[in-house]
């Protein structure tokens, strides 16, 4: 823990105060890493607090998205905003939760390339709207989304998600977050053809 | 308040926790309004109250910007995603923040027509640059930043309200947020000319 | 009359032709202020006259779209440009021909946040594309005009009338003009609500 | 003349007052045709006299601008837009003051192609930001005009025929404006290699 | 044939192989002059013919498509890109192989303006698409092009066309690549309206 | 072999020419499989040819750029274009050719995550802008590769490979073309830490 998670000279509080040091244990003992964004909120527990406190209220409390469902909007609008961090983070998780490698390279790369229901497609692209052009949505949208079988609680949950990381993909991106390297190669299938030797 | 604050049939919870109620009343005591986001937050208690120390950490809390500072690039992000509630929210407190009408009006209509310090202009190019374009952030941004006299802690706050508003815009919009109606006048200046008469 | 109206250095003839004056000092008697758009083209006679001929034929000359109409078309454009001068200028006028300053924020803002009925809706859907994406237009767009009751006349005149500001838009913000401070606080209602206090 | 110069039903105003047909006639004399542009607005002679008034003044009146200085800003203009009007009409019209076919085709096409002088690349790189980003020009833009030679008249008049075609490109394109075939192949060179054949 | 086809200084092989030598004198000899495309790659033999044999393959090779049809998908793609080069040459072509020099001018300038059918209208929105929004092709863009009665075969020719001229452009205009100047005025018909004198 | 290779219906010649076919083994036997691009192409063994002996020669022949350079001009130019089919074979190809997983995956998220020295990041930006906005390309930006040690044959070679994936990539996303599923997990670390479990 001596690279810095940031591009900012913003070192952690030390020592931590006994409950967030135990909440990063858990993380550890948990995922067998400390997401950087953890360490690089740590300057300011407050800011810390409210940062996980959205975070875990969208991505994990109850919703009628799936938590996979979740981690596909994050990755899609951290693919067009093209943020480092959170496509490694959630690009990750995305193949976690499926157990489907190529979903994950799908939401980073062309969410159009992977084989989704309408269900999806009309959750990405309303999630996509969101992202490039919010100020054009209308009626329209939100009734397309009814019409794919979302109640009004999943659209608000389809726009938080999205909103959250068009936040999330900003800050990192403008404070030159890194991810922790061990994501790159989590849930993985394993291949043994020689491709390119 | 029969009128709902958004297009999503999501009702407040009925009736409010004490506690609630009681920070809604304070609202109205300092406003003299209602802010339509926190009725819009209202269907569910954990996210109005992640949503709101999460926003008044940003906005309120202590910080090397000031308080107009913040307000002046939660407009910008606004006007740049046309985000119909937060530009005419906003909008009013950069007015009342400044006394200034026609910087509230600049902030919405076309920032680089205000009458800015080199501070300032720093401040929002990169605000506009983490808003259009965060992928292309290098360290040549936030070294213009330190140039222009902001910390590295200043850096983190202006990426988090630019964050932050990027996340609320697309909430807003994407849910049909409406702002309420006593913030078009609020922070004007009068004038008795017969303009158009 | 010493501050400059636009950036550039051409300063009014000086004494002005009678009838130039006389027209100037009708426009004080009527709006209480001499428009910056007058005296940053009053460097020329020829101009100023071609200018204001077209301007006056266009904006306050018979048509089957009403003077608001035009105004609404003027803001959208204006605020797709990002003019400032045209933006408080003209949105200013959409306050006062409408009685609703709301509506004027609205233009400047978002046009697809106010409460139009049909017909205005194609109006500013064809001006929006007229605006940004010209040279897509087809018979299609004409004819979505027809069926929302719009003459081959009135379909002239919002061409016209977007094209004119497409025009005033760059003239005003490549010479750097500034707008008349009357026109912020003008057409406004006046709340006694403590915002932000 | 039976064919119609737009898209529109506005037949021209028959007869024309004489003062108007002797300008039309003038107009068949001198350039062998009578612009579409013209019978266009021939069904209100008010709004033609106010298009020519303008038209005249900015293209052949006095200016620190060459007229073919002027029409290469109108083709500049005209093909950032893919107005297929201006573009046929005044790409002709910079052939025949240029004397040079391959300038023409140039300046419809991508301008940067052509061999211009520093002060022609200036004029035509402000023009350029004029059409597509007027929002974003400063002082530092004007100042680059200067330093390549242009008085502040020289910068209002760019400005000024850049914004007309801003206007005239979007009214011919939401019109369905044809050109006169006429200008297609008029101020070309002859090959007689047998390209193609 | 002293100047350079491109701005790199990437000399002609000297003398060019005798089968080389040989084809481009038949270029010559059929088309008056030798392109400078073909100039520019001779720095490398082979480099050379894998150009000519991919490019004889699909421009001139047997296909669904006429030449004519693949000319003017040529152009609409040099057009989108403003490769100088290719709208020169291959804006000639359309003329040439057409007969019509305004249907040339109508694939540089806005294809939309051109009198076309359905079938050339799906294919050249088809082309349109690949070009600038390729990775928003879907099965419903294939299936547009089978209605208005283009086989797959056909399918695969339209999108290879059109990428052959996203790469063509691209080397074109990364290398400052300069058509031969016969090429202006090929294909023209010739009027002798003193227009602009 | 059953499955298409793409979203049409064009099967490969069959059986093969035997040339064809051993081809065709010998990749199976280097790679571990035949990449779906070559089995597309196989329905027309002249295209098949044309387009193997341009990628080849671009991809494996001598250049001043190494294999890898080129790799990553290949993915830079597909994660732009956001071509499924390319950025999963050629991110592979990066991640092969390197060792390293992540930087494969900085090549297809955000190659300025990457860290990169001067040399490929001058080459990245000129890649960047050959595949964005070819048509701006001046003699400054060929400059600035001289500058950062290329030649003008590694001028060549950018615009090329650069310019190929323009191509490939619109073939690829026109016609549906599906990667090898092989492609996802080759090359990649392995880690055991429990994350998202």
């Amino acid at each position: 823990m001596t690279d810095q998670p940031t591009a900012l000279d913003l070192p952690a509080v030390d020592p931590l105060p006994e409950q967030t040091q135990a909440y990063f244990d858990l993380c550890v003992e948990k995922l067998g890493i400390l997401p950087n964004v953890l360490r690089a909120y740590a300057f300011d527990i407050e800011k810390l607090e409210a940062f996980t406190r959205l975070y875990n209220d969208l991505m994990l409390g109850q919703s009628g998205l799936s938590k996979l469902d979740r981690e596909m909007i994050a990755v899609v609008v951290s693919s067009i905003n093209r943020c480092w961090y959170c496509q490694v983070a959630h690009g990750a998780a995305v193949r976690a939760y499926s157990g489907n490698p190529a979903l994950g390279e799908a939401m980073v790369m062309n969410w159009r390339a992977a084989d989704l229901d309408a269900r999806q497609t009309a959750m990405l692209n309303f999630t996509e709207k969101v992202t490039t052009d919010s100020a054009r949505i209308t009626e329209t949208d939100r009734q397309a989304l009814r019409e794919a079988g979302f109640t009004d609680r999943d659209i608000w949950d389809i726009a938080s998600v999205a909103g959250f990381f068009a936040m999330s993909n900003r800050v990192a991106s403008a404070t030159g977050m890194k991810p922790n390297p061990e994501y790159h190669d989590s849930a993985r299938g394993i291949h043994r053809f020689p491709l390119f030797s």
